[in-house]
């Protein structure tokens, strides 16, 4: 297709070319998923949103599990602002998560229910897990070599995920951000006396 | 069947009766899915385990999934040791619940599963669910109205669940244990400054 529209540029004039096409489907695919979650995202809302065809995005991938596995990989990844006041840019990173979490409550139990029944969702899942811009927000807080680092990086996406699958009553993003906050305060100012 | 056994002893003989048969199937149900998990509960093994036939099984509930909606909601609950040393106490529990999720990783998040595939095991499982026990744990030590209860009794299941989930690798028991007991040793030495 690409050296077509190379040769042919009248016919396929205003035509996105194959590779951004397939980045295109990728990226709506990638939005929708956290959008919709992976029960409800059909492949015609991908289409649509990647202003392709259905046939375009089947020639690429067999199944939905194999396109939302490459687009997991593909994501972005977060990048929080840095500022000079780390209590708020960590705050800002929980709430964020805190929030997700409570407006969409199925998406992370989501995700574990696709990681078991799709290897390749899984292997891409756990491929590109990482809370490295958790740990450093709480490391600029605690200190970076601070024992208790390792269970304070886990401990928001960790109560998310629990309060959302078990007790989801609980899981007011408000008072869940204030939780936390307070506990990682409460652990810096044990270092600091 | 229990009217019969009554009136016809020797043709009944040994067996079990049926208010008896339908508790032995419902803690052979709880207990295979402890130890195997939703994916891998046959009936067949509830069967063999409780002494009963298939059929006998299938007379009461209609499929696997009714069975063990009803196997949650009678299973006993967990009563730890209460010692004079609650944070030996603590440790106790909190391992109990980091080795079962270090030997079955797939065991929680094969529960998250079955609860959004089924509503009645949702159901079962959330209006079952109680961490009364860990609060009271963690309360012995640093308060029972610390402002911090609440997110360290979430503590323990959601790291557990996170790690099996996410990182299995991070999910070495011995290694979460002492991060956690840690954790609130430190919350406690903070409070009685």
């Amino acid at each position: 297709m690409g050296t077509d529209s190379g040769r042919r540029p009248d016919y396929t004039n205003g035509r996105k070319r194959d590779e951004d096409l397939t980045a295109a489907i990728l990226e709506a695919a990638g939005e929708l998923l956290i959008e919709v979650g992976f029960d409800r995202l059909r492949i015609e809302d991908v289409a649509e949103q990647a202003g392709a065809g259905k046939g375009s995005i089947y020639r690429r991938w067999a199944t939905k599990e194999a396109l939302l596995a490459e687009a997991i990989r593909v994501m972005p990844e977060y990048e929080p602002d840095i500022t000079d006041d780390p209590v708020a840019d960590l705050r800002a990173i929980i709430t964020r998560r805190c929030l997700s979490a409570s407006n969409k409550p199925d998406l992370v139990p989501g995700l574990i229910s696709a990681m078991r029944a799709d290897d390749r969702i899984e292997r891409a899942v756990k491929d590109g897990y990482t809370l490295d811009y958790l740990r450093h927000a709480i490391g600029r807080i605690i200190g970076a070599d601070h024992p208790h680092l390792d269970l304070l990086t886990d401990l928001t996406p960790a109560i998310a995920l629990h309060r959302s699958a078990f007790t989801p009553e609980t899981l007011d993003p408000h008072n869940t951000v204030e939780e936390i906050i307070t506990l990682i305060q409460s652990i810096a100012s044990l270092t600091t006396t």
